[in-house]
């Protein structure tokens, strides 16, 4: 049987999986309670460094908090990224609360509040303008407060990319402004005082073909170059977006990171000669921090229902409701899952690993090949670094809330 | 146009939707923000009314915490109601705080912990028994306490039930103990000294077929007789489970309730004579609560991009994720939606409402026909009485929790 690589990424000790280090079953009784989510921070930084070597020297690398916004590992990326991006007040405030300076900090999201756009004007982040409405407020919010709101504009481009988990550019869109309505926004934007320092492009999310993306990043490029003369001043940030898949299926083929990383130089260098300020930056979320985390659950009950062998765990779709597959996937496919400690174990026997509400929607693997676990093992799902706890409906069942460590 | 049934149940006012009467602008200074919940304390009245009218007289009405477990509103139909169902330590308290007997309390859920299940039997509820390893940790919990356990066994029917919005009985299930396992368990129970008072079967949910509940309730009667036999003493009780649907889309039939009541009314003719000792329960959850609230957002930008019209609003998935088809629902379809202080103005334009999170998920409704809205005007999103806010990923991109309130 093949070993998944998100798997494989993470040391096991005397047949237990490790988090930084660190037995599940002593994690366990650190942690005190079981569900809990767990961040590998050695993990974490090995991520970075991949992307570093394998993108050009010079591309900004900004971790996109939404993704997960524990404070504690958002505070330790923020040692390791060249810039954060957010999409709320409370995010806005996690981030400041870091060492990143509010001029590396970007807010981004369609429906941002007028509360909202006053504390990041405050701030000094740089609001990623997603509506000639919000330029607006933007620039009364500039006059009220007497401080040159710095901004970018959000475009929706008139290309599309294919391949995406989720389509967030081409088309019609709620996000950014249609690339024809561009020069009419930055106009009023430039009129009304607002330091525009450039644009921001986000195609598509959960991608894994490298082809893909390197074509959305050259016409994004393509895109800057053609609205750079709308612009009061010279192009000081590009944001490429993001977009970067991680293999949450047995059957994905990883990322080839190389090739993305190939293409942007070649766009850094010719950018550079038209842009020499600007900023080039990629976005990312669930790229940096989707693999480096696990969900870790206990065993309850092990029943036997006409043929089937379910194993019923004290966490579930609460907790991490993409890997039962109602986060707006199509198709419902298992994620990586490990009986964390009996790693050491072949896995012999085919189960089902269900959580514990009342709703057949709580399925965490559907006859899924695992070692053979008894009542009090330690359920492992793989993955659940990004969109786990904070895009689960956590209230659900009125179930307490599990923990979240980083180790 | 034809008007929602659910959408008319409502009162309006100098063009304003009222819940509890109250106008919904005066509502929203009320609650002092955007996005609320808003629950409608004489509709939740009605349709209490509307079944004990319509059901047999001597029929338990047990409601379904867990399809709204906001403690005033559990507080208020605990008055209505004869029972109350709880699925995890949270909803047991909630349930406890109100003035339902704890032997009119169920709790049921195919992953207690040991933790609950000893506060249940400390509580003295009936503990619905979902596998032989329940039964034998109540058993032991019975001898720790010194307290006979109150139990019922859930059965897994050997039929399914069609037409439901999830099947939950029938087939392999994590739910519930198997027909043919039901003997031995309920032997090991009363061994066990546990005090064993009958059977909880539920088919499945969200179903608006009156001919298949019937049927259901046929067959689970039919169970009940021949499982009567292998208990200790006499059925005392007997939960029939409920699924009765609401109408969510707009060209849903809305169930036929009366033929529902006739067929409870032999049911419970026949069951009478062989069981005189017992209490007969239909759980409902959904269709007590689901009609009577609603989810109230405000306008934050009105755009158009490339030929259609967005309403962004303030609220969004991360608060009513069934509304935007991405809670187990195979198709997106609509949910009633309006233009909550513009009700006497005619749906004359077709918009797209989405939320404020940056995802395409994110779509409250989908190119609907609707009063024209400004900026600030109240989108109503009806139907989120039931599995709203707790079954949503209130923290997905860490805006703040919406108010709920019951007027």
């Amino acid at each position: 049987m093949s070993t998944h690589p998100t798997v494989a990424a993470f040391a096991t000790r005397n047949g237990s999986l490790c988090v930084g280090g660190v037995e599940l079953p002593r994690l366990v009784e650190r942690v005190g309670s079981t569900p809990f989510f767990a961040y590998d921070r050695g993990l974490l930084t090995a991520r970075i460094e991949l992307l570093r070597r394998t993108l050009p020297a010079g591309i900004d690398l900004s971790y996109a908090v939404k993704a997960n916004p524990m404070p504690a590992l958002v505070g330790y990326l923020s040692g390791l990224v060249d810039s954060l991006d957010v999409a709320s007040d409370l995010e806005l405030r996690t981030a400041l609360n870091t060492t990143t300076p509010p001029d590396r900090i970007s807010f981004a999201g369609p429906g941002k509040t007028p509360a909202e756009l006053r504390q990041a004007v405050a701030a000094g982040v740089t609001v990623e303008m997603e509506s000639v409405n919000e330029a607006r407020r933007l620039v009364e919010l500039g006059q009220q407060l007497g401080i040159r709101p710095r901004v970018a504009l959000r475009v929706n481009p008139d290309f599309e990319i294919k391949g995406s988990g989720m389509r967030m550019g081409g088309g019609s869109q709620q996000f950014g402004v249609d690339v024809e309505q561009a020069p009419a926004v930055l106009k009023e934007a430039a009129a009304g005082g607002l330091d525009v320092l450039g644009f921001h492009v986000f195609a598509g999310s959960q991608n894994l073909r490298a082809e893909i993306l390197v074509e959305a990043q050259r016409k994004t490029v393509e895109l800057a170059r053609s609205l750079a003369g709308d612009l009061p001043g010279p192009l000081r940030y590009l944001n490429l977006g993001g977009g970067f898949g991680v293999p949450y299926y047995e059957r994905d083929t990883p990322l080839d990171l190389a090739a993305i990383g190939d293409n942007l130089r070649q766009l850094q260098a010719s950018a550079h000669g038209d842009f020499p300020q600007a900023r080039i930056v990629i976005e990312l979320g669930r790229y940096i921090v989707g693999e480096c985390g696990v969900y870790v659950t206990r065993v309850l009950d092990r029943k036997e229902s006409r043929g089937r062998t379910f194993l019923v765990v004290d966490g579930g779709l609460q907790h991490q409701l993409a890997a039962t597959g109602n986060l707006g996937q199509v198709l419902r496919r298992n994620y990586p899952v490990r009986v964390g400690n009996r790693m050491d174990e072949p896995r012999s026997e085919q189960v089902s690993v269900v959580g514990n509400l009342c709703t057949p929607l709580d399925l965490l693997a559907d006859r899924i090949e695992l070692q053979q676990a008894q009542i009090g093992d330690l359920i492992v799902i793989f993955l659940a670094g990004a969109y786990g706890l904070t895009a689960s409906p956590v209230h659900f069942l009125s179930h307490p809330l599990p923990a979240e460590v980083i180790v």
